[in-house]
């Protein structure tokens, strides 16, 4: 018996790897769009599990419930190495309005060119330990220690990222680590907060949900980004989360099977399985999906339920 | 006799050196407002000097000739350390409206920790030389080479600024200097330049000036600020620049005496010399300014009329 692994995959490794996924493993993808798949995925996720959004602020959780006659429109930030905003209309509806070049990527990026951290989880882990305030230049700092209360600008207020490194002789070895990464995740999440903030208001969208990589359910990361849109907002918005944001293009890609492709499973030689990449993580349960397959024909996803 | 200087100063100097500059130096600065004195500066160059305010695109500096009557409201984006955006309704009326902290601070206090440069100049210098492709990932990186057509992303926009830092496994050292300053000199321009977009759009405000430290008639500034409001906009709003924007606030602060003020000038047993701090700059012409004071006491500004 010969297998065919034909798994679903998205995101622009699908592209990217798909000949050599084909050559060395003989494994075909079948490519689904990633920003369908992603929507898709919140869609069924909003929709479908319950208490799945929360707000974050000041350390407290809070679940939101969401009418899902009165889901959309709403605007999807997904942060993984860039940015993408997504106008969120209805079930395959949507439009990426805007995005930014700064996401999970730069503070990566930056963040090893910096500290010589390795991974992103390493990064973090530094960030929780620094303060900004070393190297980020406070509007105190600009204004002798008072506020600019006249624009509304306290005087703890971050006036320019990175601006003490102008003035101060240091150079990079004379920063401590954690206060670098702490200026650069207040750098990064800030800045989408902002930018999320704006694209909502021109489109007049009311809920703003961020999702990506860059999140994974973070507190201090999720913090920020809260903090920013209230900023930005004047309190006029919440920033939104997602309980199970890490699987969103998976899930996506997984709801995009219907009756007919199912029925279209005709094997004839072989035996086709079909799975999803890149949905994995911990405490994982195993919903076998049922059809009118042959026993030896399985559809498989492994999500996140915890 | 005895000398009194009572300069006019303004931004965050004015408050931050004003006890240093009277208890060394005997020197009692007439503050003016940062922001004030920075409308007041742009709305008299826009009203009163031919030719002030240009587009640049592509290399080519064009003049655009203002309808003096139809001026109001514009956005006013002045990239010091930080950014400020301010739309101005009239003389004397205006409000910041927004702002990022990912300004020139950002640009130099990072390029310093990243390259080793000294200087502003230096800096940018460098970034002239460099290849921004070599650090950021492109939409192209992640698609195989392709553009991601169905969302209007070509193979060579940025996907995310540092992304290729993640994964090439390269230290800081391993990469060239003039390459971080380009990817660098192009994520700070193109935030200021989308978030400025954004800010107009919201305000309804037709057109976006930029002025401050960090263009100064730079032509790879202003192209790429350019480059990212016409990308933003979809080619629907332009860049402006200030020919003199070097010098906005002193001229504020300058044209906030009136004839009241100088009314005012009363010396007893002192002469009273006023003068603007921080305007100067190169091909100076001096600009007495007569009233009716006694011969010995004279305002004088030097602004850049070149």
């Amino acid at each position: 018996m010969v297998w065919y692994i034909i798994p679903k995959a998205t995101g622009g490794g699908a592209f990217k790897f798909a000949d050599l996924f084909k050559e060395k493993l003989g494994i075909l993808f079948d490519k689904e769009d990633e920003m369908c798949s992603l929507v898709g995925g919140v869609n069924f996720l909003l929709k479908t599990v319950p208490r799945e959004a929360f707000t974050y602020l000041d350390g407290q959780k809070k679940f939101v419930e969401i009418d899902h006659n009165d889901l959309y429109p709403y605007l999807l930030v997904n942060i993984g190495s860039g940015v993408s905003m997504i106008k969120v209309d209805g079930d395959g509806k949507y439009e990426r309005i805007s995005g930014t070049s700064l996401g999970g990527g730069t503070f990566l990026g930056l963040g090893k060119l910096l500290t010589k951290c390795k991974s992103f989880d390493e990064l973090l882990e530094l960030s929780h330990h620094g303060n900004n305030r070393v190297i980020d230049m406070l509007v105190g700092d600009i204004y002798g220690g008072t506020d600019y209360s006249k624009i509304g600008l306290s005087s703890t207020a971050i006036a320019s990222s990175f601006g003490k490194a102008i003035s101060d002789g240091k150079e990079l070895e004379d920063y401590q680590p954690e206060d670098v990464a702490r200026s650069l995740l207040r750098m990064i999440s800030n800045n989408i907060g902002q930018i999320a903030y704006l694209n909502a208001l021109r489109f007049g969208l009311k809920r703003i949900f961020f999702g990506g990589f860059f999140i994974r359910g973070l507190e201090y990361t999720m913090d920020t980004i809260s903090v920013a849109v209230h900023f930005w907002s004047r309190g006029e918005a919440k920033a939104m989360f997602l309980r199970h944001e890490g699987f969103l293009g998976a899930l996506g890609a997984f709801t995009s099977y219907n009756d007919q492709s199912l029925n279209d499973l005709k094997p004839h030689h072989h035996t086709v399985q079909r799975a999803i990449l890149n949905c994995s993580g911990h405490n994982l349960r195993h919903i076998p999906v049922t059809s009118n397959l042959n026993e030896s024909e399985t559809i498989e996803c492994s999500i996140n339920l915890v």
